[in-house]
């Protein structure tokens, strides 16, 4: 049977600040990505989003990103790959216990924001980020861009990857996601995004931006859970894949 | 064979600051206690400092602190006994997994500062800061004040624990350590806080600062790495021990 | 005729998170105290707060906290009188000049947190945040606890003060708050809240915790903009006291 | 008379973070930089060198960087003009209060590491910078890299304005600096650096790393104070200067 995983980003809360309809979203989804306290969260909102987690049986990854709270890890920083393998495997650690305290295991490993996109384009860099993952535990699902460097990278090391893949957003011919700087990077037409979303899984194709059809691997696709609109959403998708009869499943260890 | 530990609080750097003379430091002591991004260090240093460590053979311990790098973890912070779990167990957890990449077991963990002065005196709160240790791995040596409530908690979790004796400072009667604040707090001379150091180890007494016997525990003896003179006094120490016919050796794995 | 100063503390987002309905509560009040990137705020939150706030007419008061964004400047940390000096000169002339940048001048100084209770209770440390502020500007008006150590150490330095009144805290028969751990700190009847408002303005006068009839200089009065229902209150606030024939406005310049 | 500014940055120690010899190189220079509490420095230290610098009758600058302390404020960061013009106004408001709590104005304002490169080549962004400097206040002096843009948008805004020449680099025979990437880049022979400023600072022109005359604009040499040897070398140029009839002082308002 097909199969696909469900993730969401999560723990981004950071002390009296509140983000995200966390308690919300896990039950929707197959596998978090819990940030670690460098662009985002802290050891307080790791500890009580893992129990929450854990408690619900979904899959937990890590979700790393750079040491910028105040840019919330989406401004670019020029880190040299060994800065990278650093800050990566800090986060990775310090997550990991988290999760040995309630009893399980962190399963997976999905960069944030700018240190996502670079892992995506950089190979120097992403062997650094795939190195500090292996390090911390070579049995970590590798999660990046569906394509990108890091994939290539975790693969190298002989490591299990999952390909992500956007909802809400085109592609170009050659498979890679239309810039956000261009008019029709965004797709709003939630119909068609679900759609699509049980089509790539299933087929393993979409159209691109310009309706040609290209081959996307979709192990795992991205939904968020910031407002009542995007949960909504994510209901809609588990709805149509269930219908395909599409499983909903992490692919690393729970 | 008497035998003792000799530790050393390391990796105190941060980005462009230096602190400590730890690479000659190192082969002086049998275990360092290496910062863990907080109060001091960073994930660049911390990796440097475990790499450093390992290659030597040292026993690699964690030194957690008060989320106050400016204050270097000496300014007291109000923390509550549940914020004290979740910093203690994201430092230990990053430091594990430093010493995982290069192949060795975090062996113990030592707080810092304010952090080790509550832990002594505060039992909710030590409490807290053993269990965070034990949830990061039951068989981490926890090192506390001598008789200070730490040392109590991690008993009660069932785990194993060092005393440490400091070589610079008076005890009182009662076998606490003189308040700084004291005229007397402080040991300035040299050879004797040596001579007192062989004692403490193959008596288990010293004399209090009033003159009077008393029993003290010494597992291990904190040492530290500033100064140039500050290593001469370890080398002293060390040949003191040896000549006495004390071995110098970790108390946890290797 | 009778008047008196409503005050609000906003400008409290930071980066990606935000906090308090500041449009709405700007056109509410006579008076808004600021945070200055120390316990919230960052610079960006400050220009946008202070143009905001500019544009309204409202006066401008810089609210500084304890350096921990973390805990919001809500635990206590013990700074020396110098650091709590540094601290504060740091925030309020940076706010100094995001004011200046929009041709207004900062009027008035209200501490946050911790740093304010503490300021209430202990002299020399309220001594050091007054010379500060002094430093910064002898005409900037002192917001603290009323019958505090600040309003006190303020008025030593000839300054301008105002007095703080909380709507929704009891006080005791010696004019200070009950302690929030005691069950009778809160006020939760807000018509009764509101008229106490009224006649603490007009006569100088509230019952106590204890039915005794007491007196409380109230030159300014602390009110919420979290949520729609804070805001209805601060509407009711204002309503009595036009009823009632007082002039809302702040003491300070605008 | 021929004059030139010698400036050197300092305030750059952090908390228990020393760096820098700054008691012994301010009574060399005519003009300091100090750090303003993002890519180092803090809030007592800014107090305490502030003090210093003012005793000694030595123009005070701000040096505002990147918030960035782990990086020192040398690792490029992607701000948007908006960012960059909110962090500059916020280090030098808070800088000018130390400065007026001493009875001092603020003088000058020199970006640090990337913020000063990107500065340099970065038109809309130095616009930002020096629109910041200005709102701060108008008569500020605006140092930046010779010939740069940082330069040009300040003399847009009608500021007045210092070019910085640097003693220890080559220069392109376009008048830029040879990128530290080239082996060429910098300047080891002393003797020839000495000679070199003098000449630079009476004729306006030096040889570029081809051996061609070109037209430099010197208004202020950064000299450095790091160590022993910086130190000194200090003091040979002001030898030097000194014989040829130079005198050195800073060229804003002392």
């Amino acid at each position: 049977m097909d199969c696909v995983d469900l993730n969401s980003d999560l723990g981004e809360s950071f002390g009296r600040y509140t983000l995200g309809l966390d308690e919300q979203v896990i039950p929707l989804v197959s596998s978090v990505n819990v940030a670690c306290g460098m662009h985002a969260g802290d050891p307080i909102v790791m500890r009580n989003t893992v129990q929450r987690a854990a408690a619900a049986g979904t899959s937990i990854g890590a979700h790393p990103g750079y040491p910028d709270l105040q840019g919330f890890g989406r401004r670019d920083m020029k880190l040299s790959p060994d800065e990278g393998y650093a800050y990566v495997l800090y986060q990775v650690g310090a997550m990991q216990a988290f999760c040995r305290a309630v009893g399980v295991e962190l399963a997976h490993v999905k960069p944030h924001g700018q240190l996502y996109n670079r892992c995506a384009v950089d190979r120097p860099f992403a062997d650094a980020v795939a190195q500090a993952i292996y390090d911390a535990d070579p049995q970590l699902v590798v999660v990046g861009l569906a394509n990108g460097q890091l994939i290539e990278a975790a693969r190298t090391l002989g490591m299990q990857t999952a390909q992500e893949f956007f909802t809400d957003r085109n592609y170009t011919d050659e498979g890679v996601l239309v810039p956000r700087t261009q008019e029709n990077a965004m797709i709003v037409d939630e119909a068609f995004a679900v759609e699509r979303v049980v089509r790539v899984v299933r087929d393993g194709t979409i159209e691109s931006v310009n309706g040609k059809t290209i081959t996307v691997q979709a192990d795992t696709i991205c939904v968020h859970g910031d407002n009542a609109h995007a949960l909504q959403f994510v209901q809609r998708v588990r709805e149509a894949l269930e219908i395909a009869g599409i499983d909903v499943r992490s692919p690393g260890r729970r």
